[in-house]
């Protein structure tokens, strides 16, 4: 089975070529090659296949046509711009989360067999804020241009799937805790700073209240929910391609908690109340819950962990490597 | 105030620029310039304020630019490729319906004070069926690339008026009956010949069963729809820009029974059953029905016609024009 991951170079991306590398297969069959697809190229895992690692730019149609070569079966599909920086910079945002999607479509369509395409789409495409938990049905109001891209890519991605062009599974991630490496332009990236940071013995901020509520999910739980999306029946997707997987609901008072059980209270004390109106005007306005029924019930999407799990998961996986990473 | 319509050259545009012409003025206010832009260079109104006629392509944004100059208050965006058409040509939707309101989006970004924008949306962009009495905060899951190329038009126009480069009123059109002229490529085509044809003394084929409904609206509503999407305050309608308006519920059959009481049996007569399922495949997923609660409470738009009342209206309207464009 020949996969492609765009975006490869990212955290998430790595931790799934890690995966398909230790694993060597996929839904019972053997992987016969990996495409790492990013910005800059990729780092190659060792594995028992040829991985191929190319640097390219995702919105550009012939060098992501490239990276999807004839008789690729899966594409993940995770190059994107993320929230704060695609609010910062629009034209940015539009390019690769929008017209990105456009140049996969247009890839996979020349392929003679339609390949399967997960995609991550985001809770950052659905509005309703602290207050909502929202069903499967809900509609996608996003307040921020991120989800906005994300949720456009969906509809375009669901289109190509009924035309048989493709056939996407479109993933509404929640926020993954705990990112290794250092913050970033998500808007979100202090949901994993507030536990990274103490973990490594630094102290920084939280700019919202403690008890402001997170859809969250673990990263193992999202390469679990990708290998699952890779290789799941879709028929009884029909037109809905677009999936709220069953994350967690937390606040971060909660996670704060679950850090002191983890680390001790030495480690909660490193994060410092720092309210901070912007990274807030673009939270706030995520919805903090799903039911999420039709991911569980229907689909077989796993369930999340506990947040000492998470948190457990984190220094098991990447605590150490981040050190590195920082020179810490 | 200077004022463009992008598909101006269409059926509902051309009626748009002759109401604006007959008015001279527009909420209160005068008209004081007037572009239309079409693929081919659309006919001039005879107006009390200069008119710009442009031929070109709506997916180029220096096109688009030059149609819509500074000093634009408003832009009334119709230009698209119709349903059967886009789901017979996909890169053709995709580059009208989908990059055409991208440039639409730069275009207005340069100005200096942002243009309100009505972007004319479809009750196609919606699934459901016949069953379905759609609520407002009803998700789209389009079954054709049309509607997915219009939703996801809306959530561009949505985040570009949020981000402040425009301010968008969406409005999701029901099917427009009575369509003066010839039949043309949306699958819902034959809403409207199996009105207009008899009118003209024409024989025309009926693709659906009797007891098919259809989401409707006249021509003369969705032109004071418009004209009230251009001026209306937009401040009520948040991040949500799009709307549902109230159109009218009809079977074929009631459709059939409103021509026969206002043109006689002989003209119902001429209506021959001729079941189409590749048509039947794309209109049949369109909702039948919706509640478009916040259309007409919250934001005053006007109630749909009686049936006898728009086959009258196209009479008075449209009838002698048809006639003379085709001939007969």
């Amino acid at each position: 089975m020949q996969i492609t991951i765009l975006g490869g170079g990212g955290f998430l991306g790595r931790k799934l070529a890690a995966r398909l590398a230790h694993d060597g297969a996929l839904g019972g069959e053997a992987v016969t090659g990996l495409t790492l697809f990013d910005l800059q190229e990729p780092p190659a895992p060792s594995a028992p296949f040829p991985v191929r690692c190319l640097g390219g730019d995702v919105a550009d149609p012939v060098q992501v046509a490239k990276a999807i070569p004839p008789g690729t079966r899966v594409v993940v599909h995770l190059a994107a711009v993320v929230s704060a920086q695609a609010e910062a910079d629009f034209d940015l945002g539009l390019k690769v989360n929008l017209h990105g999607t456009l140049a996969v479509i247009q890839a996979c369509r020349t392929l003679a067999a339609p390949p399967r395409v997960v995609f991550t789409s985001s809770v950052a495409s659905f509005g309703g804020g602290q207050e909502a938990r929202l069903e499967d049905d809900a509609r996608q109001i996003p307040g921020n241009s991120y989800g906005a891209e994300k949720a456009a890519a969906e509809l375009l991605l669901q289109d190509a799937s009924r035309r048989g062009f493709l056939d996407a599974v479109n993933i509404r991630l929640p926020t993954v805790i705990i990112r290794p490496g250092r913050p970033n332009k998500a808007a979100s990236s202090f949901v994993s700073a507030i536990l990274r940071e103490p973990l490594l013995g630094l102290s920084t901020d939280l700019p919202v209240p403690e008890d402001f509520a997170v859809w969250i999910c673990s990263p193992r739980r999202a390469i679990d929910w990708f290998l699952h999306a890779m290789t799941m029946d879709t028929a009884p997707l029909g037109l809905d391609r677009g999936i709220n997987p069953p994350g967690r609901s937390a606040t971060v008072g909660l996670m704060l908690s679950a850090l002191e059980s983890v680390a001790g209270p030495e480690a909660r004390a490193l994060v410092r109340h720092a309210p901070d109106p912007g990274i807030q005007a673009i939270v706030e306005g995520w919805p903090a819950s799903f039911t999420a029924e039709r991911a569980r019930r229907l689909l077989g999407f796993s369930e999340q962990e506990s947040l000492e799990e998470i948190i457990q998961g984190f220094i098991e996986d990447d605590l150490a490597a981040t050190r590195a990473e920082r020179g810490l």
